[in-house]
Protein backbone atom coordinates (compact mmCIF):
# COMPACT_ATOMS: atom_id res chain seq x y z
CA UNK A 1 0.00 0.00 0.00
CA UNK A 2 3.07 2.35 0.50
CA UNK A 3 4.83 1.74 -2.73
CA UNK A 4 1.23 2.31 -4.58
CA UNK A 5 0.85 5.56 -2.51
CA UNK A 6 4.42 6.50 -3.16
CA UNK A 7 3.96 5.04 -7.16
CA UNK A 8 0.77 7.57 -7.07
CA UNK A 9 2.97 10.60 -5.86
CA UNK A 10 5.52 9.84 -8.55
CA UNK A 11 3.04 9.31 -11.50
CA UNK A 12 1.55 12.72 -10.00
CA UNK A 13 5.38 14.40 -9.88
CA UNK A 14 6.17 12.78 -12.91
CA UNK A 15 3.24 14.40 -14.72
CA UNK A 16 3.46 17.81 -13.31
CA UNK A 17 7.05 18.20 -15.17
CA UNK A 18 5.76 16.56 -18.19
CA UNK A 19 3.23 19.26 -18.17
CA UNK A 20 5.61 22.00 -17.07
CA UNK A 21 8.18 21.36 -20.24
CA UNK A 22 5.31 20.90 -22.29
CA UNK A 23 3.87 24.51 -21.12
CA UNK A 24 7.33 25.87 -22.03
CA UNK A 25 7.06 23.73 -25.46
CA UNK A 26 4.18 25.64 -26.95
CA UNK A 27 5.10 28.66 -25.03
CA UNK A 28 8.38 29.35 -27.02
CA UNK A 29 7.68 32.78 -28.50
CA UNK A 30 9.94 31.58 -31.78
CA UNK A 31 7.84 28.21 -32.54
CA UNK A 32 6.51 28.46 -35.62
CA UNK A 33 4.76 25.39 -36.75
CA UNK A 34 1.60 24.80 -34.07
CA UNK A 35 -1.12 26.22 -36.69
CA UNK A 36 -3.35 23.91 -37.59
CA UNK A 37 -4.20 22.98 -34.18
CA UNK A 38 -4.60 25.98 -31.00
CA UNK A 39 -2.04 26.30 -28.92
CA UNK A 40 -5.21 25.17 -25.87
CA UNK A 41 -6.15 22.29 -27.67
CA UNK A 42 -7.89 20.26 -25.28
CA UNK A 43 -6.28 17.32 -26.54
CA UNK A 44 -2.94 18.61 -25.67
CA UNK A 45 -3.60 18.25 -21.87
CA UNK A 46 -5.71 14.82 -22.10
CA UNK A 47 -2.46 12.27 -21.82
CA UNK A 48 -1.96 14.15 -18.20
CA UNK A 49 -5.25 13.46 -17.00
CA UNK A 50 -5.82 10.26 -18.03
CA UNK A 51 -2.14 9.09 -16.49
CA UNK A 52 -3.09 10.69 -12.78
CA UNK A 53 -6.70 9.18 -12.71
CA UNK A 54 -4.36 5.62 -14.22
CA UNK A 55 -1.98 5.74 -11.32
CA UNK A 56 -4.60 5.31 -7.99
CA UNK A 57 -4.75 1.66 -9.36
CA UNK A 58 -2.28 -0.92 -7.70
CA UNK A 59 0.69 -0.93 -9.78
CA UNK A 60 4.10 -3.15 -10.73
CA UNK A 61 6.69 -2.28 -8.41
CA UNK A 62 9.38 -2.17 -11.07
CA UNK A 63 7.42 -0.25 -13.74
CA UNK A 64 6.47 2.37 -10.12
CA UNK A 65 10.35 2.82 -9.59
CA UNK A 66 10.76 3.74 -12.88
CA UNK A 67 9.44 7.16 -14.95
CA UNK A 68 6.79 6.13 -17.29
CA UNK A 69 7.63 3.89 -20.55
CA UNK A 70 7.57 5.64 -23.58
CA UNK A 71 5.88 3.49 -26.29
CA UNK A 72 7.96 1.72 -28.78
CA UNK A 73 9.25 3.90 -31.29
CA UNK A 74 11.65 3.05 -34.34
CA UNK A 75 12.56 6.89 -35.74
CA UNK A 76 14.10 5.56 -38.81
CA UNK A 77 11.30 3.63 -40.31
CA UNK A 78 8.65 6.71 -38.74
CA UNK A 79 10.93 9.37 -41.05
CA UNK A 80 11.36 6.83 -44.08
CA UNK A 81 7.37 5.58 -44.34
CA UNK A 82 6.59 9.64 -44.19
CA UNK A 83 8.70 10.58 -46.21
CA UNK A 84 7.15 7.77 -48.69
CA UNK A 85 4.16 9.48 -48.73
CA UNK A 86 5.12 13.42 -48.64
CA UNK A 87 7.22 12.31 -52.03
CA UNK A 88 3.67 10.67 -53.30
CA UNK A 89 2.32 13.61 -52.38
CA UNK A 90 4.59 16.14 -54.01
CA UNK A 91 4.73 13.47 -57.49
CA UNK A 92 1.11 14.48 -57.62
CA UNK A 93 1.23 18.49 -56.56
CA UNK A 94 2.78 19.51 -59.48
CA UNK A 95 1.78 17.42 -62.88
CA UNK A 96 4.04 18.11 -65.97
CA UNK A 97 1.13 20.84 -67.52
CA UNK A 98 2.21 23.80 -70.44
CA UNK A 99 4.06 25.59 -70.55
CA UNK A 100 6.69 21.98 -70.10
CA UNK A 101 9.86 23.96 -69.07
CA UNK A 102 9.15 25.64 -66.34
CA UNK A 103 6.91 22.23 -64.38
CA UNK A 104 10.03 20.59 -65.75
CA UNK A 105 12.48 23.16 -63.73
CA UNK A 106 9.90 22.88 -60.48
CA UNK A 107 9.78 18.90 -61.03
CA UNK A 108 13.34 17.97 -61.24
CA UNK A 109 14.33 20.09 -58.12
CA UNK A 110 11.40 19.06 -55.68
CA UNK A 111 11.31 15.43 -56.47
CA UNK A 112 15.28 15.44 -56.14
CA UNK A 113 15.15 13.24 -53.10
CA UNK A 114 16.32 14.55 -50.06
CA UNK A 115 15.21 13.44 -46.37
CA UNK A 116 12.24 15.15 -45.78
CA UNK A 117 12.74 16.56 -42.67
CA UNK A 118 10.74 19.37 -42.42
CA UNK A 119 7.68 17.85 -44.08
CA UNK A 120 7.94 14.52 -41.79
CA UNK A 121 8.39 17.20 -39.00
CA UNK A 122 5.05 18.73 -39.77
CA UNK A 123 2.90 15.33 -39.87
CA UNK A 124 4.41 14.52 -36.33
CA UNK A 125 3.77 18.01 -34.75
CA UNK A 126 0.52 17.28 -36.43
CA UNK A 127 -0.18 13.97 -35.22
CA UNK A 128 1.32 14.56 -31.72
CA UNK A 129 -1.78 16.88 -31.23
CA UNK A 130 -3.79 14.16 -32.34
CA UNK A 131 -4.59 15.18 -35.36
CA UNK A 132 -4.66 12.75 -39.13
CA UNK A 133 -1.74 12.99 -41.13
CA UNK A 134 -3.75 13.70 -44.39
CA UNK A 135 -4.89 17.02 -42.65
CA UNK A 136 -1.68 18.57 -42.18
CA UNK A 137 -0.23 16.94 -45.92
CA UNK A 138 -0.33 19.97 -47.96
CA UNK A 139 0.97 21.88 -45.96
CA UNK A 140 3.81 19.37 -45.40
CA UNK A 141 3.77 19.70 -49.15
CA UNK A 142 4.41 23.38 -49.11
CA UNK A 143 7.25 23.58 -46.78
CA UNK A 144 9.40 21.52 -49.10
CA UNK A 145 7.86 23.31 -52.27
CA UNK A 146 9.24 26.48 -50.21
CA UNK A 147 12.65 24.58 -48.89
CA UNK A 148 12.95 23.49 -52.57
CA UNK A 149 12.61 27.65 -53.72
CA UNK A 150 15.17 29.00 -51.15
CA UNK A 151 17.89 26.04 -52.20
CA UNK A 152 17.09 26.99 -56.48
CA UNK A 153 17.89 30.40 -55.45
CA UNK A 154 20.92 30.12 -53.20
CA UNK A 155 22.37 27.81 -55.93
CA UNK A 156 22.32 30.61 -58.50
CA UNK A 157 25.41 32.11 -59.44
CA UNK A 158 25.16 35.42 -57.16
CA UNK A 159 24.39 33.73 -54.26
CA UNK A 160 26.07 30.74 -53.45
CA UNK A 161 26.88 29.73 -57.13
CA UNK A 162 26.98 25.98 -56.73
CA UNK A 163 26.69 24.01 -60.05
CA UNK A 164 25.72 20.91 -58.21
CA UNK A 165 23.27 19.40 -55.47
CA UNK A 166 22.54 16.06 -54.38
CA UNK A 167 24.93 14.84 -56.87
CA UNK A 168 23.26 16.20 -60.03
CA UNK A 169 23.27 19.71 -61.66
CA UNK A 170 22.07 22.70 -59.81
CA UNK A 171 18.54 23.84 -61.59
CA UNK A 172 20.66 27.20 -63.16
CA UNK A 173 22.77 25.19 -64.74
CA UNK A 174 20.43 22.80 -65.75
CA UNK A 175 17.65 24.94 -67.04
CA UNK A 176 19.04 28.46 -66.78
CA UNK A 177 19.57 31.32 -64.43
CA UNK A 178 16.47 32.80 -65.91
CA UNK A 179 14.04 29.60 -65.41
CA UNK A 180 15.40 28.62 -62.31
CA UNK A 181 14.48 32.10 -60.45
CA UNK A 182 11.22 31.79 -62.19
CA UNK A 183 10.73 28.21 -61.34
CA UNK A 184 11.28 29.11 -57.21
CA UNK A 185 8.99 31.87 -58.24
CA UNK A 186 6.24 29.42 -58.79
CA UNK A 187 6.95 26.90 -56.38
CA UNK A 188 6.74 29.58 -53.85
CA UNK A 189 3.58 31.20 -55.60
CA UNK A 190 2.23 27.43 -55.81
CA UNK A 191 3.26 26.28 -51.97
CA UNK A 192 -0.13 28.65 -50.81
CA UNK A 193 -2.19 27.84 -53.19
CA UNK A 194 -1.85 24.28 -52.43
CA UNK A 195 -2.26 24.98 -48.67
CA UNK A 196 -5.53 26.71 -49.72
CA UNK A 197 -6.95 24.17 -52.41
CA UNK A 198 -5.49 20.81 -51.55
CA UNK A 199 -6.42 21.35 -47.06
CA UNK A 200 -8.85 19.02 -46.99
CA UNK A 201 -12.59 20.92 -46.16
CA UNK A 202 -12.80 19.19 -41.96
CA UNK A 203 -9.99 21.57 -41.34
CA UNK A 204 -12.27 24.99 -40.43
CA UNK A 205 -11.08 27.88 -43.22
CA UNK A 206 -10.70 29.89 -40.44
CA UNK A 207 -7.47 27.98 -39.47
CA UNK A 208 -6.60 27.37 -42.94
CA UNK A 209 -5.70 31.20 -42.97
CA UNK A 210 -3.87 31.42 -39.80
CA UNK A 211 -2.10 28.28 -41.06
CA UNK A 212 -1.02 30.08 -44.30
CA UNK A 213 -0.55 33.44 -42.41
CA UNK A 214 2.20 31.61 -40.12
CA UNK A 215 3.40 29.75 -43.31
CA UNK A 216 4.28 33.42 -44.53
CA UNK A 217 5.36 35.11 -41.66
CA UNK A 218 7.90 31.68 -41.55
CA UNK A 219 9.04 32.58 -44.55
CA UNK A 220 9.38 36.04 -45.63
CA UNK A 221 11.51 39.46 -44.48
CA UNK A 222 11.11 38.24 -40.52
CA UNK A 223 11.49 34.15 -40.89
CA UNK A 224 13.28 32.15 -44.21
CA UNK A 225 14.46 35.31 -45.87
CA UNK A 226 15.57 37.02 -42.77
CA UNK A 227 18.08 34.13 -42.35
CA UNK A 228 19.39 34.37 -45.77
CA UNK A 229 19.72 38.24 -45.24
CA UNK A 230 22.08 37.68 -42.25
CA UNK A 231 23.74 34.89 -44.02
CA UNK A 232 24.68 37.10 -46.65
CA UNK A 233 25.83 40.09 -44.40
CA UNK A 234 28.67 37.93 -42.54
CA UNK A 235 30.01 36.77 -45.84
CA UNK A 236 33.11 38.07 -46.72
CA UNK A 237 33.19 39.41 -42.62
CA UNK A 238 36.27 38.22 -41.36
CA UNK A 239 35.49 38.82 -37.32
CA UNK A 240 32.20 36.54 -37.79
CA UNK A 241 32.12 33.40 -37.75
CA UNK A 242 29.53 30.87 -38.42
CA UNK A 243 28.56 30.43 -34.71
CA UNK A 244 27.87 34.14 -34.60
CA UNK A 245 25.84 34.65 -37.70
CA UNK A 246 23.75 32.32 -35.91
CA UNK A 247 23.25 33.27 -32.86
CA UNK A 248 22.68 36.65 -34.65
CA UNK A 249 20.03 35.23 -36.01
CA UNK A 250 18.36 33.18 -33.49
CA UNK A 251 18.71 36.48 -31.58
CA UNK A 252 17.01 38.27 -34.13
CA UNK A 253 14.41 35.99 -34.59
CA UNK A 254 13.49 35.92 -30.74
CA UNK A 255 13.45 39.67 -30.67
CA UNK A 256 11.00 39.92 -33.40
CA UNK A 257 8.65 37.38 -31.95
CA UNK A 258 8.56 38.80 -28.41
CA UNK A 259 7.61 41.99 -30.17
CA UNK A 260 4.27 40.08 -31.95
CA UNK A 261 3.61 38.42 -28.29
CA UNK B 1 -48.91 57.89 -71.94
CA UNK B 2 -47.56 56.35 -75.16
CA UNK B 3 -43.97 58.08 -74.45
CA UNK B 4 -44.42 56.48 -70.77
CA UNK B 5 -45.39 52.73 -72.41
CA UNK B 6 -42.36 53.49 -75.11
CA UNK B 7 -39.85 54.32 -71.76
CA UNK B 8 -40.55 51.00 -70.02
CA UNK B 9 -40.17 49.04 -73.40
CA UNK B 10 -36.87 50.58 -74.13
CA UNK B 11 -35.66 50.90 -70.25
CA UNK B 12 -36.53 46.84 -69.65
CA UNK B 13 -34.46 46.27 -73.18
CA UNK B 14 -31.62 48.43 -72.62
CA UNK B 15 -31.60 46.05 -69.16
CA UNK B 16 -31.56 43.15 -70.97
CA UNK B 17 -29.29 43.91 -72.63
CA UNK B 18 -26.89 45.41 -69.93
CA UNK B 19 -27.78 41.89 -68.34
CA UNK B 20 -26.33 39.59 -71.04
CA UNK B 21 -23.24 41.73 -71.55
CA UNK B 22 -22.40 41.21 -67.41
CA UNK B 23 -22.86 37.42 -68.00
CA UNK B 24 -20.75 37.07 -70.88
CA UNK B 25 -18.06 38.94 -68.23
CA UNK B 26 -18.23 36.85 -65.51
CA UNK B 27 -18.43 33.74 -67.30
CA UNK B 28 -15.05 34.38 -68.91
CA UNK B 29 -12.79 31.67 -68.10
CA UNK B 30 -9.89 33.57 -67.78
CA UNK B 31 -11.07 36.42 -65.24
CA UNK B 32 -9.21 35.71 -62.23
CA UNK B 33 -10.24 39.36 -60.28
CA UNK B 34 -13.86 38.16 -59.46
CA UNK B 35 -12.95 36.22 -56.27
CA UNK B 36 -14.20 37.83 -53.12
CA UNK B 37 -17.85 37.83 -54.51
CA UNK B 38 -19.52 34.98 -55.28
CA UNK B 39 -19.91 34.97 -59.21
CA UNK B 40 -23.98 34.51 -58.32
CA UNK B 41 -24.25 36.96 -55.36
CA UNK B 42 -27.85 38.46 -55.63
CA UNK B 43 -26.08 42.24 -55.45
CA UNK B 44 -25.11 41.30 -59.38
CA UNK B 45 -28.92 41.60 -60.40
CA UNK B 46 -30.22 44.30 -58.16
CA UNK B 47 -29.23 47.33 -60.16
CA UNK B 48 -31.36 45.42 -63.01
CA UNK B 49 -34.85 45.63 -61.31
CA UNK B 50 -34.51 49.12 -59.63
CA UNK B 51 -33.99 50.01 -63.36
CA UNK B 52 -37.23 48.11 -64.52
CA UNK B 53 -39.77 49.39 -61.76
CA UNK B 54 -38.26 52.87 -62.17
CA UNK B 55 -39.27 53.31 -65.32
CA UNK B 56 -42.76 52.89 -64.76
CA UNK B 57 -43.19 56.00 -63.19
CA UNK B 58 -43.47 59.30 -65.77
CA UNK B 59 -40.27 59.85 -67.12
CA UNK B 60 -38.90 63.34 -68.61
CA UNK B 61 -39.40 62.78 -72.82
CA UNK B 62 -35.92 63.77 -73.78
CA UNK B 63 -34.50 60.98 -71.17
CA UNK B 64 -36.59 58.70 -72.58
CA UNK B 65 -35.22 58.62 -76.14
CA UNK B 66 -31.79 58.38 -75.12
CA UNK B 67 -30.58 55.17 -73.96
CA UNK B 68 -29.99 55.27 -69.92
CA UNK B 69 -27.68 58.15 -68.49
CA UNK B 70 -24.76 56.81 -67.42
CA UNK B 71 -23.84 57.88 -63.89
CA UNK B 72 -21.18 60.84 -63.63
CA UNK B 73 -17.95 59.19 -63.63
CA UNK B 74 -14.45 60.91 -63.88
CA UNK B 75 -12.42 57.89 -64.58
CA UNK B 76 -8.84 60.01 -63.83
CA UNK B 77 -9.83 61.39 -60.26
CA UNK B 78 -10.96 57.60 -59.37
CA UNK B 79 -7.57 56.58 -60.58
CA UNK B 80 -5.88 58.74 -58.82
CA UNK B 81 -8.12 58.99 -55.35
CA UNK B 82 -7.68 54.93 -54.96
CA UNK B 83 -4.29 54.96 -56.33
CA UNK B 84 -3.39 57.23 -52.75
CA UNK B 85 -5.35 54.75 -50.67
CA UNK B 86 -3.62 51.92 -51.74
CA UNK B 87 0.03 53.83 -51.50
CA UNK B 88 -0.96 54.60 -47.83
CA UNK B 89 -1.61 51.35 -47.44
CA UNK B 90 0.98 49.93 -49.27
CA UNK B 91 3.72 51.98 -46.73
CA UNK B 92 2.09 51.00 -43.61
CA UNK B 93 2.12 46.79 -44.66
CA UNK B 94 5.87 46.96 -44.77
CA UNK B 95 7.51 48.61 -41.75
CA UNK B 96 11.69 49.20 -42.03
CA UNK B 97 11.76 46.43 -39.20
CA UNK B 98 15.21 44.34 -39.34
CA UNK B 99 16.84 42.87 -40.47
CA UNK B 100 16.70 46.70 -42.23
CA UNK B 101 18.55 46.03 -45.52
CA UNK B 102 15.59 43.04 -47.22
CA UNK B 103 12.97 45.93 -45.59
CA UNK B 104 14.32 48.61 -47.06
CA UNK B 105 15.11 46.79 -50.62
CA UNK B 106 11.57 45.56 -50.34
CA UNK B 107 10.07 49.15 -50.21
CA UNK B 108 12.79 51.09 -52.27
CA UNK B 109 10.77 49.29 -55.52
CA UNK B 110 7.01 48.69 -53.39
CA UNK B 111 6.78 52.84 -52.92
CA UNK B 112 8.50 53.95 -56.52
CA UNK B 113 5.26 55.11 -57.79
CA UNK B 114 3.48 53.70 -60.45
CA UNK B 115 -0.50 54.05 -61.60
CA UNK B 116 -1.03 51.20 -59.02
CA UNK B 117 -3.35 49.51 -62.00
CA UNK B 118 -3.51 46.49 -60.07
CA UNK B 119 -4.71 47.25 -57.02
CA UNK B 120 -7.22 49.89 -58.23
CA UNK B 121 -8.80 47.15 -60.67
CA UNK B 122 -9.45 45.14 -57.54
CA UNK B 123 -10.96 47.68 -55.43
CA UNK B 124 -12.84 48.92 -58.62
CA UNK B 125 -14.33 44.83 -59.20
CA UNK B 126 -15.11 44.98 -55.42
CA UNK B 127 -17.09 47.85 -55.77
CA UNK B 128 -19.00 46.86 -59.03
CA UNK B 129 -20.48 44.14 -57.25
CA UNK B 130 -21.42 46.21 -53.87
CA UNK B 131 -18.36 45.56 -51.73
CA UNK B 132 -16.86 47.86 -49.40
CA UNK B 133 -13.16 48.87 -50.74
CA UNK B 134 -11.97 47.76 -47.15
CA UNK B 135 -12.67 44.67 -47.83
CA UNK B 136 -10.51 44.38 -50.70
CA UNK B 137 -7.64 46.57 -49.96
CA UNK B 138 -5.24 43.55 -48.54
CA UNK B 139 -5.71 41.82 -51.77
CA UNK B 140 -5.51 44.94 -53.59
CA UNK B 141 -1.59 45.61 -51.79
CA UNK B 142 -1.38 41.97 -52.29
CA UNK B 143 -1.40 41.83 -56.00
CA UNK B 144 1.24 45.50 -56.45
CA UNK B 145 3.48 43.38 -54.33
CA UNK B 146 3.67 40.39 -56.54
CA UNK B 147 3.78 42.95 -59.47
CA UNK B 148 7.10 44.85 -57.62
CA UNK B 149 8.38 41.10 -57.08
CA UNK B 150 7.65 40.38 -60.88
CA UNK B 151 9.44 43.48 -61.71
CA UNK B 152 12.77 43.35 -59.77
CA UNK B 153 13.23 39.74 -60.94
CA UNK B 154 12.66 40.57 -64.38
CA UNK B 155 15.14 43.69 -64.26
CA UNK B 156 18.05 41.13 -63.28
CA UNK B 157 20.96 40.39 -65.26
CA UNK B 158 19.69 37.33 -66.71
CA UNK B 159 16.71 38.39 -67.53
CA UNK B 160 16.21 41.76 -69.11
CA UNK B 161 19.08 43.43 -67.53
CA UNK B 162 17.90 46.83 -66.84
CA UNK B 163 19.82 49.61 -64.71
CA UNK B 164 16.56 51.54 -64.65
CA UNK B 165 13.45 51.31 -63.70
CA UNK B 166 10.75 54.42 -63.32
CA UNK B 167 14.24 56.86 -63.35
CA UNK B 168 16.02 55.07 -60.48
CA UNK B 169 18.71 52.30 -60.45
CA UNK B 170 17.08 49.09 -60.34
CA UNK B 171 16.44 47.41 -56.76
CA UNK B 172 20.16 45.00 -57.55
CA UNK B 173 21.93 48.13 -59.12
CA UNK B 174 21.06 49.29 -55.77
CA UNK B 175 20.80 46.78 -53.27
CA UNK B 176 22.86 43.61 -55.32
CA UNK B 177 21.30 41.11 -57.31
CA UNK B 178 21.39 38.11 -53.94
CA UNK B 179 18.92 41.02 -52.20
CA UNK B 180 17.23 41.49 -54.66
CA UNK B 181 16.58 38.61 -55.39
CA UNK B 182 15.79 37.93 -51.53
CA UNK B 183 13.79 40.88 -51.87
CA UNK B 184 11.41 39.65 -54.57
CA UNK B 185 10.46 36.44 -52.59
CA UNK B 186 10.09 38.30 -49.28
CA UNK B 187 7.17 39.83 -51.35
CA UNK B 188 5.51 37.25 -53.26
CA UNK B 189 5.71 35.51 -49.58
CA UNK B 190 4.60 38.41 -47.95
CA UNK B 191 1.42 39.27 -50.17
CA UNK B 192 -0.12 35.86 -48.95
CA UNK B 193 0.55 36.36 -45.51
CA UNK B 194 -0.89 40.00 -46.23
CA UNK B 195 -4.36 38.72 -47.27
CA UNK B 196 -4.43 36.32 -44.75
CA UNK B 197 -3.59 38.33 -41.60
CA UNK B 198 -5.45 41.94 -43.11
CA UNK B 199 -8.63 40.98 -44.55
CA UNK B 200 -11.04 41.79 -42.31
CA UNK B 201 -12.82 39.56 -40.30
CA UNK B 202 -16.57 40.30 -41.96
CA UNK B 203 -15.16 38.55 -44.82
CA UNK B 204 -15.91 34.79 -44.27
CA UNK B 205 -12.37 32.98 -44.09
CA UNK B 206 -13.90 30.39 -46.83
CA UNK B 207 -13.66 33.17 -49.02
CA UNK B 208 -10.60 34.10 -48.30
CA UNK B 209 -9.21 31.18 -48.62
CA UNK B 210 -10.91 31.12 -52.39
CA UNK B 211 -9.06 34.15 -52.85
CA UNK B 212 -5.96 32.95 -51.72
CA UNK B 213 -6.24 29.90 -54.30
CA UNK B 214 -6.94 32.57 -57.38
CA UNK B 215 -4.21 34.48 -56.31
CA UNK B 216 -1.85 31.44 -56.33
CA UNK B 217 -2.65 30.72 -59.84
CA UNK B 218 -2.73 33.76 -61.25
CA UNK B 219 0.85 33.85 -60.40
CA UNK B 220 1.84 30.48 -60.64
CA UNK B 221 3.31 28.47 -63.61
CA UNK B 222 -0.11 28.48 -65.21
CA UNK B 223 -0.37 32.33 -64.75
CA UNK B 224 2.28 35.21 -64.16
CA UNK B 225 5.24 32.91 -63.98
CA UNK B 226 4.07 31.01 -67.29
CA UNK B 227 3.82 34.40 -69.55
CA UNK B 228 7.69 35.12 -68.02
CA UNK B 229 8.10 31.67 -69.43
CA UNK B 230 6.90 31.73 -72.59
CA UNK B 231 8.62 35.83 -72.83
CA UNK B 232 11.82 33.88 -72.84
CA UNK B 233 11.32 31.32 -75.21
CA UNK B 234 9.94 33.68 -77.86
CA UNK B 235 13.26 35.83 -77.12
CA UNK B 236 16.07 35.47 -79.93
CA UNK B 237 13.45 33.50 -82.34
CA UNK B 238 13.14 35.61 -85.13
CA UNK B 239 10.12 34.06 -86.30
CA UNK B 240 7.92 35.01 -83.35
CA UNK B 241 6.67 38.73 -83.13
CA UNK B 242 5.55 40.19 -79.91
CA UNK B 243 2.11 39.45 -81.00
CA UNK B 244 2.24 35.82 -81.61
CA UNK B 245 4.00 35.21 -78.15
CA UNK B 246 1.25 37.36 -76.77
CA UNK B 247 -1.30 35.19 -78.80
CA UNK B 248 0.78 31.78 -77.08
CA UNK B 249 -0.01 32.67 -73.98
CA UNK B 250 -3.78 34.31 -74.00
CA UNK B 251 -4.28 30.85 -75.88
CA UNK B 252 -2.68 29.47 -73.44
CA UNK B 253 -4.44 30.60 -70.73
CA UNK B 254 -7.88 30.13 -72.27
CA UNK B 255 -6.89 26.24 -72.67
CA UNK B 256 -5.61 26.45 -68.85
CA UNK B 257 -8.50 27.64 -67.63
CA UNK B 258 -11.22 25.41 -69.85
CA UNK B 259 -9.33 22.27 -68.37
CA UNK B 260 -10.10 23.55 -64.68
CA UNK B 261 -13.91 24.52 -65.64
Amino acid sequence: MASSSFSATATISSSHHHHQSQSLLFNKPFIHNSFIFSKKSPSLRQPLKLRASASVAPVDQTAAALPLPLPDFDFKDYMLTKADRVNAALDQSIPLAHPIKIHEAMRYSLLAGGKRVRPVLCLAACEMVGGDESLALPMACATEMIHTMSLIHDDLPCMDNDDLRRGLPTNHKKYGEDTAILAGDALLSFSFEHVAVRTPKTVSPDRVVRAIAELGSAVGSAGLVAGQIVDIASEGDEDVTLEVSLLEYILLDILINFEHL
